[in-house]
């Protein structure tokens, strides 16, 4: 029975070997550049995808929250690196898997490295967050004597392993896509900058942590830096196919959905797949925003882009599709469209679990869970 | 010890005393012009929070999918209509249903009538979706031939019950607060119009059913209409503030994050609680787009709205606030504050379970649990 056949509500349709090739493309370029290949797994937080990444030789990750980071822990993971602000209040689960992996936190907070350091019952490793640019949070790379006085009082601390620098350049979001690399290869240099001032201040082993989808896949040198997290090419989206990041062939998501009414005489259908399923993270084309792109069931996966359909708006649970004529007259209630989501990430997260193209059902991390 | 004390990351806040207040002033609005009140249970998607609405007499419900009514029927709720174009592909978890309760479909085209009946396995309850001027879905008022062609396929058919007229305004969230009222009294005079119709062709004891939040909130009167289905007044919400529906005291809900970093040169803090946990709905006041209010934890519920304070951007797990100088003096990493969420109904399914002011644990239904 074809897998569309089985799916009667807004389904994750992963495809594996879409999702192994980029797995494996990353780390190849990891591996030929020599520095470590650390991936977010924010995007998938699934320990089956996580294997994936296992049999491409990844052992270190990277995650957004502590809670993230035990699912993870308990899914055999040893060396976890937690890319947010270090949160206090979660010290008591900072200590738990502290005594079982090698945990990775990041601060930018005089207070918060004296603070941890006490409450600490074992040591962790220790990343600053530097700020490049990109400006959400992090320390100035240009406040060299804030970040010098972090960094000593990391390196005198009792519990706290100074491991070097990190840093996500987000602002690669919002630039065109031939700046990319100019403007990673500017992060990078901009970490040497800080890099280099510590050094002269006598301190040494300072890695260099940096990346993100744009930047990583983009560019075709990371001297400079030790270290690359990139976590969204793992499954890639609608927003980096607009961007020009990947190729549609790259894509290993898609958000199986029926439809559920037809309105031909506005060229639009209505599927069962709203903002609780898709998220409402939307993708800027030209002059249109829209919620996702359209594609058509193909056997077990699914078929090219429907040139001119696009998710035009979403409620809590219905999809608003606008269809061009050619496949607004063969739309059928009961069928199964495909929605390439804008940000795989949340729609991922939204959805809590999925099916590959091969039929391995998906468990994932849930919020809360933990 | 004070309920802040407790929470060490995004916790979805419910103040008991106000949700009950929202709740007896609907049912009692809803009581005093004598209609039905059907109250949308897709904001709360909480038992707990359903046993409140059971208490002010409550006994018949709308919910959003059919996954939310299984929730619901196992939580001995007998009367539920699925405010959604019937999805034939769950045909099977709507024959399960039909079995135990009493089930409320909404059709909107003919071939779905004439399928649902073959495939149903006993009766359900049918409401004909009309589309008064929001244009999402449903057949269009004025096309009186298909809705009657419709109504009598139902009246016609073996498992189908025709129920009556329904329609949802969600074009009042795109109006001004002084003309809902209006279009909310004109959306009810359009179903009467389709009404009168049906009865000239030999129809009768047909209900209209009508209802959204600003609709049922600002008018005062219902006349012409025999059942309201409002939702969001349970919690209301940022997006229903800026529209005048609620006042501040009104709003029932808040999301307490702890703040992980200070950024007073730029007049921002960075909290634990972005995308994944407030969604990305966001509220437009005025010139500015963002995406929640700020307010102070005071004992175990929430201050007033703090004023210049917002929520500027939000990434998967960061959120952005912009505080005003008084407030970013005094900010402290560790420190929680409450954000009042642009759109409660995203925010309570994201992060699936709250507590309430009064430390009760509220469990939710999850998309896919059922």
């Amino acid at each position: 029975m074809p897998i569309y056949e089985t799916i009667s509500k807004p389904t994750l349709l992963i495809d594996k070997r879409i999702c192994q090739q980029n797995i494996n493309w990353m780390a190849n370029k990891a591996k030929s550049q020599n520095v470590i290949f650390r991936p977010h797994f924010k995007t998938h937080q699934s320990a089956k995808v996580a294997e994936w990444f296992r049999q491409a030789g990844v052992t270190q990750i990277t995650v957004s929250s502590l809670g993230m980071a035990a699912y993870f822990a308990k899914h055999n993971w040893s060396d976890i690196t937690v890319a947010f602000p270090v949160n206090l209040r979660e010290i008591q689960l900072i200590n738990q898997l502290a005594e079982k992996i090698n945990l990775g936190l990041l601060v930018e907070d005089i207070s918060v490295i004296q603070t941890l350091d006490k409450l600490l019952t074992t040591s962790i490793q220790v990343w600053l967050k530097i700020d490049v640019g990109y400006h959400r949070t992090g320390l100035n790379w240009e406040d060299q004597p804030t970040i010098a006085t972090c960094a000593f009082a990391v390196q005198q601390s009792k519990n706290l392993k100074f491991m070097g620098l990190l840093t996500h350049g987000g602002n690669n979001y919002h630039t065109p896509k031939n700046q990319i690399p100019m403007l990673f290869k500017e992060s990078i240099s901009r970490m040497n900058v800080v890099k280099e001032s510590l050094m002269q201040n006598g301190m040494d082993q300072i890695l260099i942590s940096v990346g993100d989808t744009p930047g990583c896949s983009l560019s075709d040198s990371f001297a400079g830096a030790d270290e690359i997290r990139p976590g969204n090419f793992v499954y890639f989206d609608g927003q980096q196919y607009v961007m020009g990041i990947c190729t549609f062939e790259q894509i290993a998501v898609s958000v199986a959905c029926p439809i559920v009414a037809l309105h031909p005489e506005r060229n639009e259908v209505v599927i069962y797949g709203g903002g609780i399923h898709l998220s409402k993270d939307s993708i800027q084309q030209g002059q249109l925003k829209h919620f996702g792109f359209v594609t058509r069931p193909d056997q077990n996966k699914w078929g090219s882009l429907m040139p001119g359909a696009y998710v035009k708006s979403l409620s809590q649970e219905h999809g608003v599709l606008h269809l061009p004529d050619s496949a607004i007259t063969s739309a059928k209630i009961g069928d199964i469209l495909c929605i390439i989501p804008a940000h795989s990430c949340m729609t991922a997260n939204l959805l809590g679990r999925g099916i590959t193209t091969d039929r391995e059902q998906i468990s994932m991390y849930r919020y809360g869970d933990c």
